[in-house]
């Protein structure tokens, strides 16, 4: 006897939600329910949503963030940002959380990813050719690498120190520590360990010793 | 200084996705930087696959599960199963777990929901009328509350036995006790009180007891 199974439209549509990031078999059936229920109030919109996003965005070729097909980057194009330094992320999802900071003014470059040997992400499938270029023609004076603090993110750091030491340009990184409203309890022995070796001093120095 | 943020029709497609069950504002962003980074070969088939889904399927009006607009409800028309039991569920999803324990060879009729004020949700909203209807045309005999064993799922099945004690019908419920593969130590107090309450004899009765 056959057993009851989804109409072949539902399966192709929960096969499809399964492809998603962080989407598993019982999340996409969910999701999927969720759609048919409600009919074209949402789905309409989701699909057109999908279809604008799809025909209308592309990546800019410079900077790596995402720009309108035909018009110019608006990232790469801003004149009211600090010319002198280049931030580089990992993901163009990298981006709104710094700028969100308020801490950073200047310019951005998206690698596309970080270097995992596990995952098959080797140097030559990040933007790096392009950092490069953009370094080498001119007026950025500081690269910031805003990436992870996995080992991924150590990895691809040390490889690019090693590849911009050609470049006349000064390469710093994130600190390391704490989280803010983090305790001592809830961190890892790492993160204690590198909020210890960057520990700034608060008080003025005392004699023989270096400024914090 | 105006921050950079997405362009619009990315932000369109990040609103889109977060409104999903179970999709907060970062998977939602992470999901559509994923979307574009891969763009037609991805995003084309996900958006006709919900355009085909909510073209051509559409709840039953008898048992509520899906089935394709224009032709008979496959499970409602099937021939090959057990006329006397009809099997009550929340929701669509809760037939397919069922029909894979190949336990069930029944019918099923999908309720749309549970019984829960917080999320406003009362009687008037299941598909209850339809189930009585279903009930007093005859050819069943039992009717099984394959309903979840959670506070909302309790109160739904209570209301149920209620409403269908005027239906000569045995109303049922799955049993509640141990998941199968799971101690005694990761089973709460209510679930080790379900399973003695519900224990079953091994041995034959002895002399003054009941039998198992």
């Amino acid at each position: 006897m056959a057993q009851i199974d989804y109409p072949e439209a539902v399966r192709g549509l929960v096969l499809q939600l399964k492809r998603l990031p962080g989407i598993g078999a019982k999340s996409a059936e969910r999701i999927a329910i969720w759609l048919l229920q409600r009919g074209g109030e949402v789905v309409t919109p989701l699909s057109q949503a999908l279809v604008a996003a799809g025909e209308l965005v592309r990546p800019c070729e410079v900077c790596g963030f995402f720009m309108n097909r035909g018009e110019d980057c608006s990232v790469c194009e801003a004149v009211d940002r600090d010319a002198a330094q280049l931030c580089v992320v990992e993901q163009p999802t990298d981006v709104l959380p710094l700028e969100r900071s308020g801490a950073f003014r200047g310019f951005y470059h998206v690698l596309g990813g970080r270097i995992s040997p596990l995952e098959h992400v080797g140097p030559e499938d990040l933007r790096i050719d392009g950092l490069v270029r953009r370094l080498k023609e001119g007026h950025f004076s500081e690269v910031i690498l805003a990436l992870g603090s996995d080992v991924e993110g150590e990895a691809t750091a040390n490889y690019l120190v090693d590849v911009l030491s050609a470049t006349n340009v000064s390469v710093t990184r994130l600190a390391q520590g704490l989280p803010v409203g983090g305790g001592l309890d809830s961190a890892d022995e790492l993160t204690l360990l590198r909020a210890l070796q960057g520990r700034r001093a608060l008080s003025p120095p005392r004699e023989g010793q270096g400024g914090g």
